[in-house]
């Protein structure tokens, strides 16, 4: 996609700065899934892409209301500055969010509001990762995670998962050697719940033995759950930061729950750590926004968000069914787990192809996936794409694998036609 | 303040994460005008300290409703992900207020927009600044800054200053000396225009030189500049970024001409360093918010802002002249310049007193103000106070200037019963 001068981030030339960013601007590159962002929301195109939630289902009328009542009778605060550690009428309000997920023992001054997840992982790997430090990662990666790790020059080393999650003897094995390699492990970042992008959950077994192991390497776990509440069947998992309150800093969102459009995330984490994080948001942001945290508040003191969750639920898995039953039609010779919840397939495809080459004979074909080179940061994944279901309606989603399928059965096609065997067939 | 434990962060005891913090958390530190706004908010306390805007004027009920229309219009894309280097159209509104500032060459995609100057001033220092390179910054400093600037490890020096802003001589002198020292010079930060918390404004004689040299020995202009257009006579200055597009990274803010809860600011720089800004702003935040760039635009395009801004400044010239007048009156033995537009007045108090200690019989007197100690990072400035005029109306700011000399009336007092000579006297 570099390649690609429509897609990729333009290099700019004859930069007089070019010799004084710092070490650490090195690493940013542009995520691909970004870089495929304006291609892939043409109209014309199926995007399986993206993760944006579905919104057409939001009362906006009623909620125009609200918050218009809420700014004639709050609006010196929603438009002044804030706390730095967040409103602390919203970390009350994640109590009972975090309650359906096990988590009790949680008081308002535990919780630091930011600016979204990705500013919660900027801000964790801020002030636990010097260069060189490792972090321990599910592979595939969530991309956001590792834009972080390598703007902050963290080393991310994967530890296996399977479709039960993080394998613990896998964990314990990484954590040894690296030991043994005399490395830091500062955390293991692990996302639970309909993983992003493999799909899969920790079973119910595996948490109590990966929190042991962390606990027993005394390695820090950074638990990062936006999509925990969107399981199909409603069936919510224990958190991991239900075990245990002293080793793991807990990550969630409202922006799969309600909307991404305010940005606003929220932490829970030990007291030192906590401290730290709230100095840090102060550092990176000086405060959340009061206008977004207030119109959170104003949602959730005035809708029954259990109840839109729920709506929510049944839409995904609806779209979650619909995908899974058009790979079973058009590609059943690929292979995938079908998530228990959240917005994600992760596709196997046949050997020989690379999803990341093909991408734009698929957008061609009015189809766009994201590469599962994107989630990995050496170059694997090429054998792996990954499918979104949150934001299409069914009739698209099927749409779009229809139309993925010709793209990969022309792809095959050509694979077949250089193969040594073909060539002597056709002799 | 440090020793205070109601206004001091608390250390945290017995932290198990105590020795796995990264180097650059070691430096972070609660600043002190943070620490201090619990206290200094109660109501019976006359706060000078704060730099909150005041928005008693601004039209709630109207916006209520201009609010409430783009909700039920654009719900979809204001509560959605949106792009990381801002929205489009914010990107065209601030053109029309730079060209006030004779800013006339910017394009809508030179533009990014960031979450509040802070961030901004985080996203730049993020990829210009590894561990030990030198910032130049004019002293005493925005705290804000030294804060970012602090969390990156980087080596603030400090350039001298008088009532026409930055000396030019000071800053060709310093830069030499810093490349006599093999030093890394990334940047020189600067607060033109009414500075906080100097109050001097850079004279339009000495921009362009100040520019010269730093075209002539190659080191970046970090213009930081929320207050230009709050002059109380209204007229404004040529921002460094008029002189000058390739050597200008140019950083304003929407804090204090509309309001800083929407956490909504805005940067130009030259293409190299504006794509490395947005690929820093996506590593740190994903995008800005959609809802708050857009409660921004909703205000632009209904509402005479021009005006708006013509109505805060006169109103904050009233409260400076009213701090003026009362300081006159109940302080003339203390010094200050007064500012033509801004925020604050830096008042250096009589010989022999120290700003940082003094203030919690300040506080027990019920007038809060900051430490000029908060503006250095070298333990520098107890010999000044930031006074604020921004939030108080005047009648609280005359009560709180004289409740201050009552203050420092009795600072003197014990500090002429110790002196030596005064011994000498009542022996």
């Amino acid at each position: 996609m570099a390649d690609d001068p429509n897609i990729a981030s333009k290099v700019i030339k004859n930069d007089p700065w070019y010799s004084s960013y710092a070490t650490r601007a090195e690493q940013m590159r542009a995520s691909e899934i970004r870089a495929l962002f304006a291609v892939a929301n043409r109209p014309e195109v199926v995007s399986l892409a993206g993760g944006m939630p579905y919104l057409g289902r939001m009362p906006f009328d009623k909620l125009a209301d609200q918050l218009g009542d809420m700014l004639r009778s709050k609006g010196q605060v929603a438009w002044q500055y804030g706390s730095a550690q967040g409103d602390p009428h919203l970390r009350e309000d994640v109590l009972p969010i975090m309650e359906l997920e096990g988590i009790k023992d949680v008081q308002p001054d535990d919780v630091v509001i930011v600016n979204g997840s990705q500013s919660g992982l900027d801000l964790i790997t801020r002030i636990m990762c010097d260069p060189g430090d490792v972090v321990l990662a599910e592979a595939p990666n969530y991309v956001g995670a590792l834009g972080v790790f390598q703007s902050f020059q963290v080393d991310v080393v994967n530890v296996a998962m399977d479709g039960d999650g993080l394998i613990p003897e896998a964990l314990e094995e990484t954590i040894l050697e690296q030991r043994r390699q005399g490395k830091a492990v500062k955390f293991l970042y692990t996302v639970p719940n309909f993983h992003n992008p493999a799909g899969a959950t920790m079973s119910v077994e595996r948490r109590p033995r990966v929190i042991e192991i962390a606990r027993k390497y005394h390695v820090l776990i950074v638990e990062d759950n936006p999509y925990g509440l969107l399981a199909f069947n409603g069936q919510t998992y224990p958190a991991l930061r239900s075990y245990d309150s002293e080793g793991i800093v807990y990550l969630s969102s409202f922006s799969k729950i309600i909307a991404p459009g305010m940005r606003v995330a929220w932490m829970v984490a030990p007291p030192g750590i906590r401290q730290k994080l709230v100095l840090a948001n102060e550092s990176a942001i000086l405060c959340p926004s009061n206008m977004s945290q207030m119109t959170i508040t104003t949602y959730l003191d005035n809708f029954d968000w259990k109840s839109q969750i729920n709506d929510y639920r049944g839409m995904y898995k609806e779209r979650c069914d619909a995908m899974d039953e058009a790979l079973k039609e058009y590609l059943p010779y690929c292979s995938w787990l079908k998530p228990k919840g959240g917005f994600y397939i992760w596709l196997k495809i046949p050997q020989g192809l690379n999803a990341k080459e093909m991408l734009p004979r698929a957008i061609t074909a009015k189809v766009a996936y994201v590469s599962g080179t994107a989630f990995y940061d050496n170059g694997e994944g090429a054998d792996h794409m990954r499918l979104s279901f949150c934001y299409p309606t069914p009739d698209r989603i099927r749409e779009g694998i229809r139309r993925l399928s010709t793209v990969i059965e022309n792809e095959l096609a050509t694979v077949r036609l250089f193969e040594p065997d073909s060539g002597k067939e056709r002799g």
